[in-house]
């Protein structure tokens, strides 16, 4: 099972769930009415690739996107904090990562390779499937790699809004989803959840009562075609529930360096990142949100009822 | 002192140093009449950008260079080890790298972190100055990092026909240089040397009478006009002497990735390393070649009369 296959069942499995309840106490704290459709629009894989993050900085700073997530271990990331501090308004969380899923583009981890040695393959790469990481990964070199990834975009100066997980690794296992849940806990952080039914009963045994745990997560996967990508997200859009939604997507554009980075996996790939950028930029996308009284919402607004040091 | 200035003044320091005479006995071994003008056209820094690499495997595919090295710390190695082994006869040694040069994208090092301390600056990347380096590293941990690049390539499947150093942090003093020559004899290949007059006396003791030292290295440096490249290439070939010489270039496409890469760096940036390819797959200078009656060799051929393990 790949990787995003694993992630796409993840969040397919998410799509049905009803919402907590627990959610209309977060949305009158927030000061929203208890019917009120929050949305975050959130890019992920930020300092992946100079197109994945000049066509993410072009949708923040349209407001096309609300929030977006920055892998810490990729290439690029001193661009990203670049932006970071150029745009301290900006929105921005830690995609925390412990994949490198490409071809011919790779990275490798951000603490001491022999103090992280679980995490990598024979090359001393990150794990290029989510299945193969977490099959090998000692979460305890996890939560080693983590918390290196957090204080390296502090001292970049990215200040991180939110934790959320690359290929959703951290989501597969109580043990790895505690290493999310302790390490946010510690940086006063919130980090994307969902109580999904049928996990293991000791799944979400690390979370708070504070937690903000969203009611569902749309992510466009390889069934749809992409002569259907608009009608797909204005779908989301027109029949969005009450609560808090996150709509993740991947923005780049499908130029010769992204074509490159995504060799030989259109899914999740160059075209792929070019319509997901295209779609959230366009007046249609924008339109159906209005017609639906669906309000964006940031990850910084969501933490700031969280308890502070 | 930037880098690419130590290296320049190196090499310029090279240019007006006689043959050595020992090179007449090297072409002797390799079977050329005393006279001959051997060059190696070599391109660098493989393995940098996607861009660096299609235009130096263009280069080569079309014998427009003789040779090549890599950057094993660099996220495109993948990308260079599928071309090495789809091209066994491609002459493809390793550019042994202590520097992460770029302002917006950045690598570190091949060996833990914490093994190699000495080489990272404070966000844990291998320092930007080739000066900034030398003043830090311990010899003892640029060999560390060396010998681990030089068996990462050989785990991908890169088989290095020679060595030589990223911004020539390798040739800057005598612990540095036994690092490169130690390294290069343990492994058997040549490397890229030459004596220069006026280097501390111990520049070279590591060196064995059978190692190839090169006549005379040339590299475009900034004070070159853009409007002059053409005729500063063929100018060189035109007033090659005999003897053992090497060509360095810096071949890419200046595309948004490659500017992006090389942001706010003209001097071998983006425009820099397209006039180096238009340069070099120009029927000009293939004509001014065998005019002058230039043969191009491959690194390989050169380290054919090494003594082999």
């Amino acid at each position: 099972m790949s990787g995003q296959s694993i992630f796409t069942a993840y969040l397919l499995a998410a799509v049905s769930l009803p919402a907590s309840g627990q959610n209309q106490s977060l949305l009158q704290r927030l000061g929203y009415p208890a019917d009120a459709k929050l949305l975050i629009i959130h890019a992920d894989d930020l300092a992946v690739a100079h197109s994945q993050d000049m066509a993410s900085f072009e949708a923040l700073n349209r407001g096309a996107v609300s929030s977006a997530s920055v892998m810490v271990p990729c290439p690029w990331l001193t661009e990203v904090a670049d932006y970071a501090k150029a745009h301290p308004e900006a929105d921005l969380g830690l995609h925390l990562t412990l994949t490198s899923e490409w071809k011919t583009y790779k990275w490798g981890p951000t603490a001491p390779r022999d103090q992280v040695a679980s995490l990598l393959d024979p090359h001393g790469y990150l794990f290029s499937e989510a299945g193969e990481a977490v099959q090998h990964i000692k979460p305890e070199e996890a939560e080693r790699e983590v918390r290196t990834q957090v204080e390296t975009a502090l001292k970049m100066g990215i200040r991180p809004t939110h934790l959320d997980s690359h290929m959703g690794v951290l989501f597969t296992k109580p043990a790895m989803m505690a290493v999310l849940v302790n390490v946010a806990h510690d940086y006063h952080l919130p980090f994307l959840v969902l109580k999904i039914p049928g996990m293991p009963a000791d799944m979400y045994s690390a979370l708070s009562p504070t937690d903000v745990i969203l009611d569902r997560v749309f992510m466009a996967a390889p069934p749809i075609k992409p002569e259907d990508w608009l009608s797909y997200y204005t779908h989301i859009l027109k029949t969005l529930p009450p609560g808090l939604s996150e709509l993740i997507v991947h923005l780049a554009y499908d130029d010769d360096e992204m074509k490159a980075v995504t060799l030989d996996h259109p899914d999740y790939g160059s075209a792929w990142r070019q319509r997901d950028f295209n779609v959230v930029t366009s007046p249609e996308f924008r339109k159906a949100l209005e017609e639906n009284n669906i309000t964006l919402v940031t990850w910084r607004e969501l933490g700031k009822p969280l308890p502070k040091p």
